[in-house]
């Protein structure tokens, strides 16, 4: 398997600019690559603004930044395109052409089985949860331990999972602190970044995982 | 219209137990009513705890409890019930007969217009997003202020409820913090409890109002 993937759990930390604590990874990753990104901005409404961010940022790195959006296709096209043509031609060119695929954020969720693990509200609706299933397990981003001095009461990450969890045939979800991401290469699997992780599996006591971890079991948590 | 809806943010408050913070509001709503109240517990796996939970929460305040999930119906055909059937028929109740409906949490969620505003993810696929529409606008439950010495990069609940807004044609959306809830009986509303609550309107300024307040006016936010 030709898989190339950088999956970051957040674009920007507390501390820090656009891409910035993941700067060294993105260079490592993409290095010897032909030097033009493209770059799906859907997670946004305004994809324009958010596309000069990215674009701004690579062209630092030395990367030339193609955005879908921009495409002369029609918007109806363009619709269709995101939702079906798009999920394939990406899988396609990622496990059987080995083009490096990074996401941050919403761009892991998509590269998962699913997006029942993604965070906050479901602000739009989508026809299905399904994902581009780059891995054959789930991922939550920003995962956020729960805070001992809160008063809230709304269910933290961790209770979310487990209901996840309560139905039949779920995979297990990785939990990737902000500042923390996973590099697949291949059927290997190595934890990156300066925060820990946390594997939630179905049945199973939650496990953690220092920066450096060889995760490439996970490829066995077949779907 | 007959209309009478008891909307609580949530069920239980950091410091007391389920259902204690809203206690008087329950027994003003419920007064004069039958002493029979239909549960839904769909929120949670495990219906026949949660059932017990609020079976004895109301036997202390004078009711009985049937849940609809321990109706003799197989499994099939509650699933169907609880799709298409039952909000059909809770709306035609609630609206013609006015019955008088209480939900806290996910249970205020699907009497609005939409889930959308639901909070934190996805865990379970639902074929529509579209709720029972006892009220025009919808609620934000469990609304949360951004803590400002937090150091996640997630987005805050008023920054996913401005996403909802970028899309077209979206309602209202009234954020209950904990500790608050909406009463409405016809075409007036007020909000009760402790707490503040916030209205985030499409291109408008969100604003603040305090428990006691006057909110009929939602009743012209109209689909």
């Amino acid at each position: 398997m030709k898989r190339r993937l950088l999956l970051v759990s957040n674009s920007t930390l507390h501390v820090g600019r656009y891409l910035q604590h993941c700067k060294q990874q993105i260079q490592d990753f993409f290095w010897k690559v032909r030097k033009r990104i493209l770059f799906v901005p859907y997670v946004l409404h305004d994809r324009d603004t958010y596309t000069k961010t990215a674009r701004d940022k690579f062209k630092t790195l030395g990367y030339e930044v193609d955005s879908v959006h921009e495409t002369p296709d029609p918007v109806d096209a363009v619709r269709k395109a995101e939702g079906i043509l798009l999920v394939t031609e990406i899988r396609k060119r990622v496990l059987e052409d080995g083009i490096p695929y990074m996401g941050s954020s919403a761009g892991t969720n998509v590269s998962t089985i699913s997006i029942n693990t993604t965070n906050d509200m479901p602000v739009v609706y989508t026809p299905t949860f399904a994902a581009i299933g780059l891995v054959p397990f789930n991922i939550n981003p920003h995962n956020l331990d729960p805070d001992p001095s809160s008063k809230h009461m709304g269910e933290t990450r961790e209770q979310r999972i487990i209901q996840y969890h309560e139905e039949p045939d779920t995979p297990c979800v990785l939990g990737l602190r902000e500042g923390s991401m996973l590099l697949v290469e291949g059927n290997n699997a190595t934890l990156l970044g300066c925060t820990k992780a946390r594997l939630f599996q179905r049945g199973t006591q939650t496990t953690g995982y220092e920066p450096g971890s060889d995760l490439s079991f996970l490829r066995t948590d077949a779907q």
